[in-house]
């Protein structure tokens, strides 16, 4: 069964999240079209999410897929972060802003939010996607046991290997060009930067998961060459996987923002 | 009439150039195999060069291509030189190997080069393409009437529609993933470093030129992924250019490493 029939979505296009920019009317109206619509969590808490799920479901009976930030939490560092704002205050002061007296952590990592991820496992919705890396095993199992299908993000191979293990479904192959943040799982390790094409490619034969490509999709004839790099290697390459059967998927615009 | 009509190339695979590495033996057995073979001529001399062509052309008759290093040339600057060498002497100590006095420039720029253009137009290779810029016009007009097709790499629309003005008559997509030093015309300039898919489909959405894909393919889905990048655009993003028409070609390997 591929990935498609198993949350009855008709086209391999699935909608990016965008957290704090896409919309509840925009994943429904992607859902209602055949696609697979998203929200992005990652810069709400738990009540927001709830009533963002809530208005999804409002909208459409069909699949759609929430995505949460699984990065590590930020260690502060008093001195350092003082010095930054030191080094700002010219450009604040050029247009005529205050810099703030501390930096505050922007968004709670999921891996924190208590509150969310109890949410989220009763809300259950039909896909949940991480980025920035993968819950820990326990959550997953939950995930799995509330029906939710789990998709990860990953930028080189070791990251789509991480995720099979985990479990995942299917891996997001998040190329250079996508918009916005990459989901590098650690920001400090050593980086490929491989574009769109040659990472989905390299994820169909070696991780061993269906891939959804993203990055520098920009029309039906990008849709078309991302479908035909996610088609099932050749007999020579094949491994064992019957994820491997799974029908391709795709991002067609950047896969987060926030 | 196609490009590839045009040069009687069956197949859509040009075959990367790698200057002091690529040989012409390669270069004549892909020619012969149906694609288009090529030799990059940036690391050696006329001499040399009109060796590597002779060797071609006694073990093919069909097209191929030769592929020619348009950097400008470097300033010298005796004492940052100075500063590196003395930077790297740890470095040569630690493999026993003694640091050279003084820096010299490893390539000649085919711009400087008077010797290797004349035996070029004189030899009039079926395909000649330009790496790290282009050309100025007289010469390209002398390749013209000596009736070779001219390719440049571009890294950028911006490059792209430069080569569409010059008079190249395909451009050669070169993504960020694409192996060796990438042939921008400008090293300071800004770069968006996109990847061979958007490239691609920018290039030929936009360029006006026949576009040959370069990055990332590593197989035949690959090589179809690229193919689909560089059908014509939709009618909507029509614009009057009869070498749109032109059949897409794409390179399966790093254009150039030297």
């Amino acid at each position: 069964m591929t990935l498609l029939d198993r949350l009855g979505v008709q086209l391999p296009i699935v909608q990016a999240p965008m957290a704090g920019v896409s919309t509840p009317e925009l994943a429904a109206a992607v859902s209602n079209a055949g696609g697979l619509g998203s929200i992005g969590v990652g810069a709400t808490d738990a009540a927001g999410a709830q009533k963002m799920v809530q208005d999804v479901r409002a909208r459409t009976s069909r699949a759609f897929n929430v995505n949460v930030f699984t990065h590590a939490k930020p260690t502060p560092d008093l001195s350092r972060e003082a010095a930054w704002l030191q080094a700002m205050k010219p450009l604040f002061q050029e247009f005529r802003a205050t810099p703030p007296a501390v930096l505050a952590t922007i968004y709670e990592s999921f891996l924190d939010d208590h509150a969310m991820s109890a949410m989220l496992v009763a809300a259950a919705p039909p896909v949940v996607s991480f980025h920035f890396g993968l819950p820990p095993r326990e959550q997953i199992i939950t995930f799995k046991a509330a029906g939710c299908v789990l998709l990860a993000t990953a930028t080189c191979l070791a990251e789509a290997e991480a995720a099979r293990i985990a479990g995942m479904d299917a891996v997001i192959a998040q190329g250079w060009e996508a918009g916005g943040h990459r989901g590098m799982f650690d920001p400090r390790a050593p980086d490929d930067q491989l574009g769109a094409m040659s990472l989905t490619r390299l994820l169909v034969v070696r991780s061993g998961l269906p891939v959804i490509a993203a990055g520098g999709i920009m029309d039906g004839h990008g849709v078309r060459a991302a479908l035909n790099l996610a088609l099932s290697p050749p007999n020579s390459e094949r491994r064992p996987s019957p994820a491997r059967k799974a029908a391709p998927t795709r991002s067609t615009a950047p896969p987060s923002r926030a």
